[in-house]
């Protein structure tokens, strides 16, 4: 399937994302749901929607496993059957991959996949709890270390081997949030400068405030189709045209390098090998920014740069809305938020806008090919999607 | 495909079941996953291994989440992406279909799919907590109910509805315990009379302790190929000719019906459909009998019998090793144990082993299609498989 697209996406969805205490998990994915429909009216959602994957980490926010089926329901499109994939913050770039197998599989011709996490009920030690058992709960968690902490090892070390600065890692802080004002859904729509970054207090050195993503609300979701019917549905499909999955272990403590995820690079070889494709045709990316570090590594290991010149590759400006590779348009996990279950179809959310030039005043003129990258964990699972304007 | 066979099965392993206090739930896993390659030495795990995807119900028991590639890592099998499926306790046949997927949509050709659930750390009162997320929580659980008492309520209606006897429920308990007492990996290894199972006490009125499943530690797994590269591996595949899936409401209370499930009327119907079979072809089925009164529902939804004779089904001996159509000669859940995301893809191992004449003293002499039916909750998910000797 070489350079050919493997599925299409007639249409997405988003809820608002933030700290939205009136609404519960199920309540934000119906939101989601609605604008997809909103979008398309071709779609009959009964008739048309023959599946739904779903991508959530935790069933501890709301005490609630079981939830595909549960959100087919509330997504008013029982009798579709329902499955739940699930690679913690990487779970629905998983259900947007699983939904593109059960197309080319020919079983089912339109599906919906999305995700959704209802985080900011739990206090912030609950959550900090709930979150950490993506790491390695013997060998990690119950050694007293958190996700800020395993990605601060990661800054650590290659701040040590490359001479990343904090003020590299700030200045994604900076763009990030800048783009995220732009951004009506966005949990922050507030700028911040480079001063008030590096002012922040430290959550885990050399990782301050700012460097960290938000705790927040929401939900996402995409519909797929086959590639022959796409336009049955629009005029203006975009194709998936690469997907790719690599698994690491789960300790850091494991890995062959802490400067750099396998996981990430082996997704984004099969993704680009796939698209037949390279880093240079990338016109536009969403990926990983858990924290400022994971998108700075995301820039070496997507071959944006090379290796250790993550730094350099912000400092010039180059991911900025008016650089030559504008990434997380829509302000990343940094500022539009992070309700990791939603995290990966909310990427191609945005891409999906920008592709159809939708993105308002995000908008990246021209852009015809784009990217997304979505961690799960300390970067045990990583999946990576090529898109296509139609 | 309608008639034709969609992938092979060329290996399956089953880790022992029960209160296994010293092994971690990856442990379990790795010995099912060992088992598999023992039975088949011309898989080289590192090189044809492509793909994981495994089931389990909650990061709760063992406090671990993401647990995908930590397998992955732990059946010795990295760099081979792995996703988790999640629909309660049909999570493992979650991650058959969805493997199934994988090999029809052409990106993998051999894949492992499995499941795992390490449910006896937690006290009695923890684990009832935990299974009940996977029942509505602010709709049941919040208001009391757990599942015992979910599926109390369609015995009580079943009995209202049709006359079935709280003996003839326990016929099933007899027969499970019978076939559990002849299967070395069963979690309880002993035959009971009907009348222990009348004399035990109630847990949920009309269902008493011997009308409910086990809670147990255990891992299941099954190695998946294409169809064309089948006999690579080995001389006997099995072949998967069917697999539906269905799913409704979460809420018991929203159901249409409460003596009938509707999402495994409709996972049946696709699935025989696809395999161009009807009920009558069916020599060998393992279905999801966490209480008695679902496997008795399951001989009417499936086809086995008309509606509201499932009683007289037991009654006549039809499902026992002896019968026309034995069911659960594993032991089902109520004997060889219920260790919830294992469950699926045990069952499968069952049908592996009856199609390759393997079950030792369970054997079904002749038996060549078998049929697996695995619940999640109280019926919101089915998945039902359909396998043919190769």
């Amino acid at each position: 399937m070489k350079g050919k697209p493997i599925a299409a996406i007639v249409s997405a969805g988003l809820s608002k994302f933030g700290k939205l205490e009136n609404y519960a998990g199920r309540e934000l994915f119906a939101e989601a749901v609605y604008e997809a429909f909103e979008r398309c009216p071709k779609i009959d959602p009964k008739k048309d929607i023959k599946a739904i994957f779903v991508g959530m980490m935790s069933e501890s926010f709301e005490h609630q496993g079981h939830i595909a089926p549960m959100l087919s329901d509330w997504a008013g499109l029982l009798p579709a059957p329902a499955i739940r994939t699930e690679i913690a913050c990487a779970s629905s770039a998983a259900a947007l991959r699983t939904g593109i197998f059960s197309l080319l599989s020919g079983i089912y011709d339109v599906v919906l996949v999305g995700g959704l996490e209802k985080m900011t009920k739990r206090s912030t030690v609950e959550t900090t709890e709930i979150l950490g058992m993506a790491a390695d709960y013997p060998f990690e968690q119950w050694n007293g270390i958190t996700f800020p902490g395993l990605f601060a090892l990661m800054a650590t070390a290659h701040m040590h081997k490359y001479g990343t600065t904090e003020q590299q890692m700030g200045l994604i802080a900076v763009k990030n949030h800048h783009n995220g004002a732009l951004n009506p859904k966005a949990h922050m729509q507030k700028e911040v400068t480079l001063e008030t970054v590096m002012a922040s207090r430290t959550v885990a050195k050399p990782l301050k405030l700012y460097d960290c993503s938000l705790i927040s609300d929401g939900a996402s979701c995409v519909i797929l189709t086959k590639l022959e019917i796409a336009k049955r549905f629009c005029d203006n499909p975009v194709y998936i045209i690469g997907s790719g999955h690599g698994s690491d272990t789960l300790s850091l403590y494991q890995r062959e390098s802490l400067t750099s995820i396998k996981a990430t690079r082996n997704a984004a070889k099969e993704a680009y090998n796939m698209a037949d494709l390279k880093p240079e045709d990338i016109d536009v990316a969403e990926v990983h920014d858990c924290f400022t570090i994971a998108e700075l590594i995301a820039y070496e290991d997507l071959g944006f740069c090379p290796p250790g010149e993550g730094g350099k590759f912000i400092e010039k400006g180059t991911p900025t809305l008016e650089g030559d590779l504008p990434v997380n348009t829509s302000g990343g996990l940094k500022a539009k938020g992070h309700p990791v279950g939603a995290t990966g179809t909310a990427q191609v959310y945005e891409i999906y806008l920008q592709l159809t030039e939708q993105a308002e005043k995000r908008q990246i003129n021209g852009c015809k090919i784009g990217l997304t990258q979505n961690l799960g964990g300390s970067g045990a699972s990583s999946i990576v999607h090529i898109f296509r304007r139609g």
